[in-house]
């Protein structure tokens, strides 16, 4: 796709960030790459050390065009490797089972980016605690504020990683059951099943002092709830519309 | 962790699948490791391509000590690289949200592998078919011989990709809130939010021909499910215990 068919505010497209099979599904805007990142909390991190490639799940969260997670076993090659670690931030929402009447057209229908930039640890002590406070607020809306405060040994003990994203790409599929003109008459059965990911009502800690209220910004946490929903909310809350 | 301490049936330890950070998380025995990636359909792939990594979302399935996958965008790279190409395959379950008293005990509760070794390319026309009819089968029982048998075009068109686990890891972490004893008495809510990936009702294609019925290895699939549950139930009917 030549850059000059992209929609306004897009990431630059090059032969990394290119999406190539079904590149009808591809996304390069930043409104649609940063919607399937911010419905998220887990991403896998794809970098390599001594030619071996690795894979890391890791909650993570966006700020701009900037990514942020903590704690990855990474760290020790970023500390090894002062001019920053190459690597790729995947998020996948795995959105349906879709059973066709052949086996070539069984799919899923999914929403996955990926973002590509050179990671970096955040040395400086203010801004490693101010990016810890945003991690906890943008997954939980003023929770920061509510909690003991971190301790210098705790700081010390967490890294967090930073990178700008250079280049991105979403991929979207929707279309559910999809067959070959010639195959829906066939007696077959074929189904789309939605996926979600959701969550549970909550399990108040047993140790905790009688009468401490559901903190305001926790009302949006209800049983049966879709994850990625209340991620987009809660991104939408931290940051508004960036 | 020594050799001599891993329960029977591990797979090798080494520096590359040594669970370094919270390493009391780790397992490396095979049930531990295989009970993880059997309740998952999509794994994330981590490979490099001329220095650069890459972390592409794609559904996957295990024979034994063999991880399949198909269409990969690895693709490419893999048949300009005969000899196999470095390959870490990571799959992670979020099983709760951990919202804990302070900022550094915020966790979540989860399961994930991480399993290395090299993907080929299955070139064998038959074997490949068969593989096909075993990805459709792993994930909806008895299925493959219900479809429309598969087009020597279908075929050519898919690219099915093999590796051998050489070495893997499994981390869990499913203790809930776990607090600094001096913390557990402060006034701050604290909780644990149960996260699951269910599936929906079947939305069935309304170009169906009437009086199609729902096969028998879909009674499974019933609203509300656990993807997790269902799918090893469904690993367990293709491959029994192996």
């Amino acid at each position: 796709m030549p850059d000059t068919a992209l929609p306004p505010d897009s990431y630059p497209v090059s032969e990394r960030n290119k999406v190539r099979r079904l590149h009808e599904r591809g996304r390069y805007d930043r409104a649609s790459v940063h919607a399937i990142l911010d419905a998220a909390m887990i991403a896998h991190i794809a970098y390599v050390i001594d030619g071996q490639p690795y894979c890391t799940p890791t909650a993570f969260w966006r700020e701009g065009d900037t990514l942020y997670w903590h704690g990855s076993s990474a760290s020790r090659m970023l500390r090894a490797q002062k001019g920053g670690l190459p690597v790729c931030l995947t998020v996948t929402h795995l959105d349906s089972l879709v059973l066709a009447r052949c086996g070539f057209n069984h799919s899923v229908d999914y929403r996955s980016a990926m973002c590509f930039g050179t990671a970096r640890i955040l040395e400086d002590a203010a801004e490693k605690a101010r990016a810890l406070d945003a991690m906890i607020d943008r997954f939980y809306p003023g929770r920061a504020q509510e909690l003991r405060q971190s301790t210098a040994q705790e700081l010390k003990a967490t890294t967090v990683i930073a990178m700008e994203i250079e280049e991105a790409s979403g991929k979207v599929r929707s279309k559910g059951v999809a067959d070959e003109e010639e195959d829906y008459a066939l007696p077959i059965y074929a189904a789309r099943y939605p996926v979600t990911l959701v969550i549970g009502a909550a399990e108040p800690c047993p140790r905790m002092p009688a009468g401490v209220p559901l903190p305001e910004g926790l009302q949006g946490f209800t049983p049966g709830r879709r994850l990625d929903a209340l991620m987009l909310e809660n991104q939408q809350k931290a940051y508004g519309g960036e």
